[in-house]
C-alpha cells in the first residue's frame, strides 16, 4: 500500500509540528499557508524539538488549496475561531473516502464539521502538546507532544476502533509521535475541558500563569468548583445521549489534574498566549459548545455560564483592538 | 434639648461630607482624620456640591480619639476594610447610651459591631450619594445624597422605628440631607447589594465602567443573573430567619436597576475607585459576608461565590504591590 496522502491546513505549533512529522515518517504532506508562504516555499520547515531537532529543507508548501490534490486525510490545524473558512478549504481537496482530522481545542468541533462533509470519515485528535510557532516556518516543541485519536459518530455512540483509525496510528507511529486510541471521543473531549476550562479560561480572566493561580488559594478553590461543574455536565452528557451505560469521568481526576498542574513549570495557556498576542480567543469551542451541551443536557452549569460571559466580553475589547 | 454631639471616624467621601452637613445643620461634630490633620485643623472642610458649595472655615479636628469627648452619636466612615481598627477607635468616646451609626457599605456589618459594643443601639445608613475626596479637606459632591436608615435588631426581625431614630431623622433633615426610614434594615441591605455585587465586582473583575459594561451584552446577561442569585439570596435568608414572614424583594427591582444604570452617566464604582487607586477592596463586606449568609440559609449563589474568588485573587495582588 502506497503512502497516505495528507493536507495540513494551518501550519502552525500544531499542524505544522504534527506534518512535518508525518514528512519525516514517510507521508506525502501539503501545507497551507498564509504570511509564511515564501519562506517555506523556499526553505522549508525547521522543528526544535525537546525530542531531538530536524529540518525539512523542501515540503510542498501552498499559498491556496486550490494548488492542492486531492488528499486521503485533511488535517484541520487552524485555530477555531476560523472555522468559517473550513468549508472553502476542504471542498477542493475532498476525494470520495478523504477523511477529515481535527487537531482543534474545544467540543462539538467534529459536530460542526459533520453539518457539510457528508459521509466521510470524521476524525478527532487530542494534542497532549507544549509547542509554539517562533518564527517562519519554524516550530518549537517544548513538552509533552502525545495525540489521543478517536472517530466521530453521527449518533454519539462510542464509535470502535476503525480500519482507518488503525491505519493513521500506523502513520503517526512512523512519524515518532506517540498516539493512543479512544472508542469514545466525545468524553476524551470532555475530559480534556476538565482542564481546559478553568485553566484556559481563568488564565485570560485573572491574566495569570497556571504558577500564579495554582498559588492563590481562592482560585484554586475555584478552579476545583469548575472542575467539578464539567465532571457534572460530562455525566449529564452522557447520560442524556445513552441513558444507563454510565458514560462518566472517574472522581480522582480533579485531584490528579490539580496537582499534575501545581507540579508543572509555569506555563501560559494557549489561550493567555492567544490574548497576549491580541488574537481571537476560541470562546465559542471551548466554552460555548460545552456550555450548550450541558444545558441541553439539563444541566445548569453557572460557574462555566459566568467564565463564558467574561470571555465573551473580552474578546470583543480584544477585536475592538483596546 | 441640646443639639447632639457627633464623632465621624473617617473624614472622607461620606463620613466627610455628612459630618460636614451635620455642622452646618447645627449639631457638634468631631472630626478625627490622619493624613489630613493638618491642613484641616488649620482651613476646615470644603464641600463642592451639586446642591451649593460650602465651606466651614473652624472643625472640631482630632489626630486621635483620645482627645474627643464622649458623643451621643458615633458615625464609622472608614472602609470596611479598617474595621479591625473599630474598637481601639469607638471605644474610648462611648457613653453609656451612644449609639454607633455605621456608613459602611456590604452586608452584617452591624452585627460584627453587635459583638462588642454591648446593649448600645446600633444603626445602619445606606448612602445613596456619588463623592468623593478630592484633597485635603475638600470633599466633591457629584450626584444623589440620600440616606436611608435603620437599626439593627439582635434577633433579625424588623426594628421598628426608635425615638433614637427620628431623632437622627431630625439632624439630617436640619443638616438638608434627604433621609428617609426603613424597618428592615437587613432587607434594605440586601436590596442594595442587588446593584453593589454585579456592578462593584464585575467593575474591577472586568476593568470597566458602568457605562462599559451596559454596552456588552455578555456583561449585561451575567449582571442580571448576579441579580437574580442576591434577589434569591436575600429570599432565603429572610425565610432561614423568619419563616413565613414573606420578607423579600421585588421581582420588578432587577429590570429597574438595569434601566437606571442603562440610563446613568458612564460611572466608576466604589470598589473600582479603590482598584484603580491600589487601596484594599471590601471584598468581605460586599461579597464575602452576604456570600456566607446565602449559605448559612441553604442557598448555593455560585456566581457570587465566583466573584468573591476572583476579587479575593485581585485583592491578594493588590496587597502584594503587583
Amino acid at each position: 500500500m502506497a503512502g497516505r496522502r495528507y493536507a495540513v491546513l494551518g501550519t502552525g505549533a500544531i499542524g505544522g509540528y504534527y506534518g512535518a512529522c508525518l514528512q519525516r515518517g514517510g507521508a506525502e504532506v501539503h501545507f497551507l499557508l498564509h504570511s509564511d508562504y515564501d519562506h517555506v516555499a523556499r526553505h522549508g520547515l525547521v522543528v526544535e524539538s525537546i525530542a531531538g531537532d530536524f529540518a525539512l529543507p523542501q515540503v510542498q508548501a501552498h499559498r491556496t488549496v486550490a494548488t492542492m490534490p486531492a488528499v486521503d486525510v485533511v488535517i484541520v490545524g487552524l485555530k477555531t475561531t476560523q472555522n468559517a473558512l473550513l468549508p472553502d478549504l476542504v471542498r477542493p481537496i475532498l476525494g470520495p473516502e478523504t477523511a477529515i482530522l481535527t487537531l482543534q481545542n474545544g467540543f462539538a468541533i467534529e459536530h460542526e464539521l459533520a453539518q457539510w462533509v457528508g459521509s466521510r470519515p470524521i476524525l478527532g485528535g487530542l494534542c497532549f502538546i507544549c509547542s509554539n510557532k517562533i518564527g517562519p516556518g519554524t516550530i518549537r516543541h517544548l513538552d509533552y507532544g502525545s495525540v489521543l485519536l478517536g472517530q466521530h459518530s453521527l449518533d454519539h455512540q462510542p464509535a470502535g476502533l476503525s480500519p482507518l483509525l488503525k491505519a493513521l496510528v500506523q502513520d503517526f507511529q512512523a512519524a515518532q509521535v506517540e498516539v493512543e486510541l479512544t472508542d469514545d471521543l466525545r468524553l476524551a473531549r470532555w475530559r480534556k475541558l476538565v482542564w481546559n476550562i478553568p485553566f484556559n479560561g481563568l488564565s485570560v480572566v485573572m491574566n495569570a500563569t497556571t504558577a500564579e493561580m495554582m498559588a492563590d488559594p481562592n482560585i484554586c478553590q475555584l478552579a476545583e468548583q469548575l472542575m467539578g461543574e464539567v465532571v457534572a455536565a460530562a455525566q449529564a452528557d452522557g447520560e442524556a445521549l445513552s441513558p444507563g451505560q454510565g458514560r462518566q469521568l472517574s472522581a480522582e481526576l480533579i485531584g490528579q489534574m490539580l496537582t499534575h498542574t501545581e507540579q508543572m513549570a509555569p506555563y501560559r495557556t494557549s489561550m493567555k498566549l492567544d490574548f497576549d498576542a491580541g488574537r481571537p480567543l476560541e470562546v465559542e469551542a471551548i466554552f460555548g459548545n460545552p456550555l450548550r451541551a450541558a444545558q441541553a443536557a439539563g444541566m445548569a452549569a453557572p460557574r462555566i455560564e459566568m467564565l463564558y460571559h467574561q470571555l465573551k466580553a473580552i474578546d470583543r475589547r480584544l477585536s475592538a483592538g483596546a
